[in-house]
């Protein structure tokens, strides 16, 4: 027999966590460790333990609730994401994941269902990272990738720190983070990005994460007078700025379709209307699949720079400041996610992440892979972040079958 | 015989003038109608009265000093420029104007040179505009430009009028503005711009001042995240930027070598590190020494922006703010300043000047010339604005030269 998630349960749920901390325009403003952080932790601690769960947290404020699996000497597979987001941010980003994993939970308690291993949801901590940077504070400290201490002391932009407000918000735990063995891991999220929208296929199946480099990029020429420096005696960092962002782009089309280039944002000094810029500012976001791919298009940035020096006149620099590989799922946890959606006859279509998650801070601990539900237009971290019950519902149902086959596949 | 004027008097007089709100490294820091306006106000006053000038200023601020001439029933030959700077600015801009006509008085009083007409030195208020915008505030009511009225209420960031801070600093005075007939008017100026120094010359016989356009360029795009959203599915503003700022820069080339094209500032939304932008504001500065040019340039840039909308997925709008149409100084006044040049020996050039001043308002309403003195590296608005001794003599000299000129050609 096949057992089916509820619907409406799982949307109602979904609908009452976009009540807390709601914003004006129909999104969340229910950033890390604010006083609605702590009611949508209350009210998910009161759904898992009405579920049946054991309710623990750990120091870092990750909140797990585990419902009993068949063998006590098994570690729990975990599912689940976060409940915080940015300040003005969407109802299903993290939202999604962990409700889907309620939903789950309930699914079994309705049917009866024993499982061998203990099924567990999560709610890590501070995943957004807009008040306390950088993302993905609990699942990091949780893997290790990330030093506990250092983490307490981050201050958001009025002073307070870290654990200061993880303190005041009744959610620093007892149990040590990182302390607590999982055998398996799956996290639903939406997709982010247009790509399963735009090419029609309901779920996404995960295969890992995009490696991802962050670079300064600083530009230097020389000031003067917009009315009175002919055009062949300037040295124009804007036009440097303009040259770099088209050139980058072109670049990254010539490379592969995988591969994404963004640059952001921009300050030009002195920034008047009526002087020629002598500095700019660029920031560049690149990711890809693959690292060595990463390795050529720093490569063909460092060549094309030098071009655009010796045309221009300027001096450029190209400084990268953050370096995140790529993260490949474990290939039975995919296949386990792949097969699940065959077997709901749900389209699907095998992709990596563009954008970063938890789930890339456990895959180096644990067997670890991602189910992704494609939202509007690919709009997210915007309050009009959007997607539809349809495919909530499949992504959930997906997971219900991912988790028994985990069940079954880890030990 | 040839009368000379005193270098180390003009020099020892500029240096004093850098006394007066000298800035830390080594410029100015005098804008108008502040407490070191008035210092170097007073100071120019007693000068002008110790070389036996009559001095009054105007309702505007304007300060003449009136040296007589032999025909009492002429205009006065009006000779000078401004003694206000930009909050950072240079010890030369505007100061050599004013300074090298006192040291013309000074010379005629020397050498007791009987002129026909009188000869003044002005003093114009507010030519940089930087506390009260736009620029050459006192020149363009003088001229009948720019109402009265309308000047006065404009208000600095503090909310202080201008009428305000003109009584504050007791340079309100009781003739009214532009109730002042001119027989001539001739400024002497630091080129702000590097062609004569990379040419060669000594001195700038300065035909006329370029038109001048300003836009704000307006790019409409889609947000989108840095990470998922493939780069054949971006509306990306910060792209179209890029590729309205690069392609405007080779129209302005291809077009011919007068125009100048400048993109001074760019502003870009949400301007995010890993979103995409959807939205960046960019300004133009667009100037040629020929109105129709500067239509054909408009053309252009619609066109290209055209282009450019379709290839992107963009919305772009060109929106002109400002236009100034080309002003060409009196033949015979720019002859004479060329004639002086010839006679002094001194290696000259004719060119338009690309910035704007106190002139352009003047020529409509009297027979004006300019002559431009070379700075170094053309920097100017800059602390590090520089000029020799040498070239300032030559300007000056040739200023004395011009006026005898004028006071022959001139009615």
């Amino acid at each position: 027999m096949t057992y089916r998630i509820n619907r409406t349960r799982l949307w109602e749920s979904i609908e009452h966590s976009a009540t807390i901390g709601a914003s004006k325009n129909g999104g969340l403003d229910r950033v890390s460790l604010t006083d609605s952080d702590r009611q949508v932790r209350d009210w998910l601690k009161r759904e898992c333990s009405d579920a049946g769960c054991i309710v623990t947290t750990d120091d870092m404020g990750n909140m797990f609730a585990r419902r009993r699996g068949c063998d006590s000497n098994r570690s729990p597979i975990v599912v689940g994401s976060h409940l915080d987001s940015q300040p003005s941010g969407g109802r299903y980003d993290g939202v999604l994941g962990v409700l889907a994993a309620l939903e789950v939970i309930r699914t079994l308690n309705a049917f009866h269902v024993n499982t061998r291993h203990p099924i567990e949801i999560v709610n890590w901590t501070n995943e957004e990272g807009t008040r306390f940077p950088p993302t993905m504070f609990g699942s990091a400290v949780f893997s290790g990738a990330r030093s506990k201490h250092d983490a307490y002391e981050v201050k958001d932009q009025y002073g307070n720190t870290f654990l200061h407000e993880l303190e005041r918000i009744g959610y620093r735990g007892p149990e040590v983070c990182g302390d607590h063995p999982i055998a398996g891991y799956c996290e639903v999220h939406i997709e982010q990005g247009p790509i399963l929208e735009e090419n029609h296929f309901q779920i996404g199946v995960v295969t890992g994460i995009q490696g991802m480099r962050w670079y300064n990029i600083a530009i230097e020429g020389i000031a003067g007078h917009a009315g009175t420096t002919p055009m062949h005696l300037r040295r124009d960092a804007m036009v440097g700025a303009a040259n770099v962002i088209e050139r980058f782009r072109q670049l990254s089309i010539e490379y592969d379709p995988s591969a994404v280039v963004t640059a952001g944002s921009i300050a030009v000094s002195p920034g008047s209307r009526n002087v020629i810029a002598d500095r700019a500012t660029v920031t560049l976001d690149v990711r890809h699949p693959n690292r060595n791919s990463l390795d050529d298009l720093e490569r063909a940035f460092e060549y094309e720079i030098e071009q655009i020096q010796n045309k221009f006149g300027l001096e450029i620099r190209l400084d990268r400041i953050l370096a995140s590989d790529p993260v490949e799922f474990d290939p039975r946890c995919v296949d386990a996610v792949r097969t699940a959606a065959r077997s709901e006859g749900v389209s699907h279509l095998d992709l990596m992440s563009g954008a970063t998650h938890d789930a890339a801070n456990i895959a180096p601990i644990a067997p670890t892979a991602m189910i992704f539900v494609p939202c509007a237009g690919g709009v997210s971290h915007n309050e009009m972040e959007s997607i539809t019950p349809d495919d909530a519902c499949a992504g959930t149902q997906i997971l219900l079958r991912t988790i028994f086959q985990y069940d079954e596949i880890l030990s």
